[in-house]
């Protein structure tokens, strides 16, 4: 009954089977074998697209190299302040870039408000060389609020980069998530709505550690296998990597898996919708809500396991995973509303 | 009749006669001469303490310099959202202390809400590893909206670094104007409030090019003289620069510049103000106005010199400096008052 | 027939089978699980000694990390000038300490030149703040030459680090490696001899991506988990490195899979002394040597993979591994000798 | 009697006198005075060419910025071993580069080997993204030796800059003491033979604190101010930095300065020659010459100052400086040769 994250839930069996398929015999290290080609094919037919791909082991690697490829030392970066990048990875973009300056931007349910982003980038540039240079805009999809951007928004945000001459790129740590929330073709989300660069994620919907950063845009590739290496992300028996990938996509593994997890959100925010307050809309599989604090204690007594959301004292957060069990569900659903009936 | 920046003024004759004085034959190079050692005395008499002084040509290599001392490359920053080191030093504190991240805080008229800072730090420490490390608290007096934090504020600020464990460091590009606009010693609104480093500025106030770091804290001034060296901030011909602080210090020379500067931005804005708006609190040299935009125009034709302020229309920022001339005061105030009696 | 890198290998089938048993339903992640704290405990059984534990998953982030906590940005590092650190990790540890310098050390055979060394360290200090301060020696046991320094150089470097108040690393790759070659414990070969910090490879050895970071010195591990998450090198799912890593020590599994290794390079060195030219001692499982370039090019033709040594036309780099064949090693050593009776 | 080092030297009395005479009223703040611009256009007179000029106030700004803009942070450095940037910045390379590595390349008297120098590249290349990307060759003149590449030296590293695709830059600390003794134009001494980006120094040579970054490529200018501003080296009142530059260039100041100050090094070296071991070749305004200890003792008591040659202990710097005076020289030279003759 552990709905704290999906970074706890177990590796799916068919990517587990291909990590031990993959053990056979010796084979070419640091990316130079034949998952690794061959995952780079199925993203450029996923995608429809060219692109240059960069397996790695965790989103906030994909992240950095990405700011690294997208910022000078002296450009900024454009995130919404709940961003992980602003948040949660401990200065790792500042690292990776040599000090570029992440600039927090509003919003609500996670989303950058893009009347802000587009006023704050007008009144840029009148300082010369005493401000930092805005270089790119980094989105979550989906948010840390569970939320998404819609293709329209997404067609806005490509606006504004266009308008400022920036790149894109959006942290996709639960990219399949979204895809099958808006329930459009990987391209549509991305590169034809002016993605720039991808965190593409797969370690939360079922891998056992396997993200890949996917460029789109050819002129931010320079060096990208160097900059892998200098940050010791360069996996030497990379095969191992590369095959969960490739299983990840695979049959629409990765898809199957994504649709499991919304909907187990979806019918908790159904069941429960009359009962508790929801803080976001629930658009993919992450739940914030609001409980009594009693009830609160009575679910940990009971055993569920979910995060108590900082800032708030009666706010928990619930994620849904490719692994989580319609059982479980339906017994938090049961006891939220029982309590709430009492 | 230029009150665009103190940074466009002379240098006082009597700092400049001690350059002369100081070209006599040779003298020991890299800081080890006579000139700054003196300085260090007289800082020390100055403050009433024991302090590590570092002369510097810039106030962002003092700020800088001080950031590196005061946290880790994973620490976090927490100073003004407009502060000088956040908007107008294009990323350098992140660059010398490889990548610590700046917390802008919100706060009226230049200064922190000491509230919101109180309550943003009390939630700090719940992501653990995930979440950059709060380290020092950075206040800039006077503020870049030329207004002060009170003795009774900074002890606010003390107990405030004090509870989350932090270093404060002060921002004192325009240190002489807020210590005589306190009227308070040196020591009171420095280190007895709780600064552990300063960032001394005498380059606005009538200097060619002069400043230090001053630390206070003994714990913080390790191999302060290699990451002086490294920036490339060790001037070889230091005692240009030590003698400058010298006469700048002698015989309260500062103290009486820094009041004239106040006294010419008191004397306007008393003259004023009843015909224009004042965005700040006049409480040193600078000066935040509304004017009508036909009178700005006036006043530019008429060869007056000052900013535009960014993100307005309407707003200007004049400087009084030490070089400001009564008469081109005068003749502001009849400009503005006669425009406006019309 | 692949001689090329013990990095080519494929997982130990024990190993690959501790992966699969660790995929048990949801875990805590980010390291805070139980194959984690386990994996702690038995490192500090091994060593008989406390010790900090970091998985990783590449040498590179193990040394980096290391060199992090051991030297300032304005430290230097002084190293193999062919140390794995200063020619292969593409200027990782510069990166990752914010701009430390490598100072290469000569020395035969892969290990540093002790007289060298120390006669260098006499000559530092007279600078002052010009130059870099020495803070940390790293030495690579097995050597990238494939040799290894005895208990009584190492007691020699334990000296060194004393008299000049360094910290002393080792990179251990192929830790397993040089402690069955010395026949010695672990703590003999680390701690007892002064190491401070040790980078414990696990992957050449037979693990799929497993590393550790070791640290013996409690004054260097300050905030050591930031120093991993904001390189992107804090794993989510973290039990299925940590479960590699217990399943290796695991009935001294590692040390018979290193014994393996060695004992095939032996065997070769055995068959093959009379018939070509060995560059460097055979000490553990690396063989360096010169062959004439027609029998190079032959063995190319049957099938046998290995390194041309980069600098020398006819000299091969030949790495026996874990899962190393004798029968290979027989064919290897067959057509060497026949060819050289010819 | 101070031989100790050109930068213990006082200011020239028409460089002082172009300070004191720029200090009239206001003007523009932060290198947009007209002292600035018409500095920028005596460069490229002087150097008959296109160039972007950033006056600065130390060498190793100047040096540590040209880097920034010839190096990736994946990228190395070639330069001299005992060059200034190597052994006498503590790590300003590597810190404004974000980790950069520097090579050491060995080399009699201070000068790069070439042939070295060329085959340590041409075994570059074969470890792909494992090693450091060559980016750009570093050399000094005068070197750290008082020696000089000849333009016939210089054409053959512009050659081999070409072969491999690098950039050039020359530290030209003591530049016009160089220009002097190749009796060559400033065009024929830099980009003529492949320079980049030169370090134009002016401190040593008779200036209060003034160098100035010359970029000839213009590919290697971007951003280059917000370089400068981010390492906290905008000066902001830099008209009294630019004056300076001016009045040194002015009426051929600079080569007059640095003619006297070579030729009282060559007077000396031709009075003692008979007397003394010299190590280096005299070729600018630099002598390193072993003495008996005892005379070393005798001119320290008589109050000669100079430096002791760090790892040598009977080894003498000189430093001639535009402030030298013949008097003094004299009275070294007898010092030194009647106590031989003794």
């Amino acid at each position: 009954m552990n709905f704290r994250s999906d970074n706890e839930a177990p590796i799916n069996a068919t990517i587990l089977k291909a990590i031990v398929d993959a053990n056979k015999g010796f084979e070419e290290s640091y990316g130079y074998d034949q998952y690794s080609e061959a995952f780079t094919e199925q993203c450029q037919q996923l995608f429809q697209s060219w692109c240059e791909v960069l397996p790695l082991t965790t989103g906030t690697a994909a992240n950095s190299i990405a700011m690294t490829l997208a910022t000078p030392p002296y450009g900024s970066i454009l995130c919404h302040k709940h961003s992980h990048m602003n948040e949660d990875e401990c200065g790792a973009p500042e690292f990776f870039t040599a000090g570029a300056k992440l600039i927090p931007m509003p919003g609500e349910h996670g989303k950058i408000d893009l009347n802000y982003l587009d006023q704050y980038l007008a009144g840029t540039g009148v300082h010369g060389e005493h401000e930092s240079l805005p270089s790119v805009i980094s989105i979550t999809q989906c948010t840390e609020a569970g939320t998404l951007y819609t293709l329209k928004e997404l067609n806005q945000l490509k606006n504004i980069k266009k308008k400022y001459n920036l790149f894109l790129h959006m942290d996709g740590a639960r990219f399949a998530n979204a895809l099958v929330a808006l329930d459009c073709s990987a391209a549509e989300m991305t590169w034809q709505t002016g993605v720039d660069l991808l965190s593409f994620g797969a370690t939360k919907n079922g891998a056992m550690m396997a993200e890949a950063l996917i460029v789109f845009n050819p002129n931010l590739i320079n060096q990208i296998k160097r900059l892998r290496k200098r940050s010791g992300h360069l996996i030497s028996k990379m095969r191992f990597i590369s095959a969960q990938l490739q299983a990840y996509l695979d049959n629409d593994l990765w898809l199957e898996l994504a649709h499991h997890a919304n909907l187990m959100a979806s019918i908790f925010k159904q069941q429960t919708i009359n009962h508790i307050e929801f803080l976001h809309p629930v658009e993919a599989n992450e739940v914030f809500c609001r409980l009594p604090l009693k009830l609160i204690e009575h679910l940990q007594e009971l055993g569920f396991k979910f995060h108590l959301w900082p800032g708030h004292k009666d706010v928990i957060r619930l994620v849904f995973s490719h692994a989580t069990q319609s059982n479980d569900v339906n017994q938090l659903i049961n006891v939220i509303n029982n309590y709430k009936n009492k």
